[in-house]
């Protein structure tokens, strides 16, 4: 492959040997040069968290035919702010990918999801961007139709994009024929509901686990990404790093006269 | 103070014992019922993060005349939520309140912010929440104007506010008397240059600090919260969860005939 080929940086939050990220790396490697980054142990949840408080560390790995592959003990955001500085010296890829999560970041999971805030960190720093999720948290999940959906949606990105943009990718729990298509959606309305598991340690004192039910508010909306999923098709949701509510924006203005 | 008067939940991403959120529960107390959570130690920069890998505890703290004070070891977003499902077992409160934060947290910042995530995990669950922060971020910051026009917004929030709002609050650093005001403003489009500082351990071995300097990219635009804070002004930006950026959707809609 020549040295102009697409370079494409992939991350994740699952970690460094999650298959999510093998798999989306098999497919990365068809298009052109890839630099695989991803923390050294699972970062889910962790949202668009850096390290401030903090020193990181990278450790380069063998490179499994690729431009380079490295551990870094960060958060997803850290691993593409450090990529890009550090490693990359200012070379700016042309692709940031990054997944394929083990589980939804579809609807509100957007919010807390390690493997969207890094695609989000890329396109702020002016690189399309696409995090990939499938609907299943298994280890052992199927990822062969993440894969071939991955595929297209990547060459139409390279191919048909312009501009900037940052897309939120979700792909259901089926077998690729079972698979309907893309839907380009926005955002469903959902939220969590918390069951926070009380217990007692050895020494009976109280601790918590955070546990809680997905409350979808807006699944029979058709425009919706859940309302896609559900209905066999691989969502798209273009996302936005100027959180803006310009609805109440307008009406807000009117507390002062 | 009656039973029925506002209850306000606090809490922050600096520590249960930082200045800011002292400040800011000194102002809350005038307005009715405050529970006051904060994590054991500074959160900043954890972005949205839950803790789902590792237990979550709460410890009683003296309650320093309020309903409640509880220090958390979970993220900003985890207080949130523990304070609503365990704390106060469903009862919602009328606002829920960050900060004040020691820093900025206008423009791009909102993204990384502990704070504004709190904030942020109050407005997804349902209850108007208002992030505070002054550009300041010494220990010793002077929050005597921050606290006066925390005390103006959250009488508007509680007296004018309606439905279900989340406000990004930004004080500049000067006396009271040099700020001219409150704007409503937008989120200015901004974004960190990244320069890592290299250095190596005892042993040799290289590790890095995040550092980097802001490049604001719309500080002239007079609908910022970047131009209303470096004119003197209090900025107030309204933020959504409904990261969808509609602009995109349009375009990449034409990907797939």
């Amino acid at each position: 492959m020549s040295k102009t080929s697409p370079l494409i940086l992939i991350t994740n939050d699952d970690g460094f040997y999650a298959p999510g990220i093998q798999a989306l790396t098999e497919v990365a490697k068809e298009f052109g040069r890839v630099l695989k980054i991803a923390p050294d142990k699972p970062q889910s949840g962790m949202g668009h968290a850096i390290t401030i408080n903090n020193t990181l560390r990278i450790e380069k790995m063998p490179n499994q035919d690729l431009m380079g592959a490295y551990q870094c003990t960060g958060t997803p955001v850290d691993c593409v702010k450090i990529a890009l500085d550090v490693i990359l010296e200012g070379e700016k890829p042309d692709l940031i990918i990054s997944g394929i999560n083990h589980g939804s970041n579809a609807s509100i999971n957007v919010i807390y999801s390690g493997t969207m805030s890094a695609a989000m960190e890329g396109y702020i720093e002016g690189v399309p961007s696409i995090g990939f999720s499938l609907l299943d948290h298994a280890q052992e999940a199927d990822f062969s139709a993440a894969q071939s959906y991955a595929r297209q949606i990547i060459k139409m990105a390279l191919e048909k994009g312009e501009g900037n943009f940052c897309l939120n990718v979700n792909v259901p729990k089926l077998p690729e024929e079972m698979i309907r298509g893309i839907k380009f959606c926005r955002q469903a309305h959902a939220k969590w509901v918390e069951e926070f598991d009380k217990r007692q340690d050895p020494s009976g004192k109280d601790y918590y686990w955070l546990t809680g039910h997905f409350a979808p508010f807006e699944e029979h909306q058709e425009d919706t990404d859940l309302f896609a999923l559900r209905n066999g098709y691989v969502s798209i949701v273009p996302v936005s790093y100027d959180l803006t509510n310009y609805t109440t924006l307008e009406q807000i203005s009117a507390w002062i006269d």
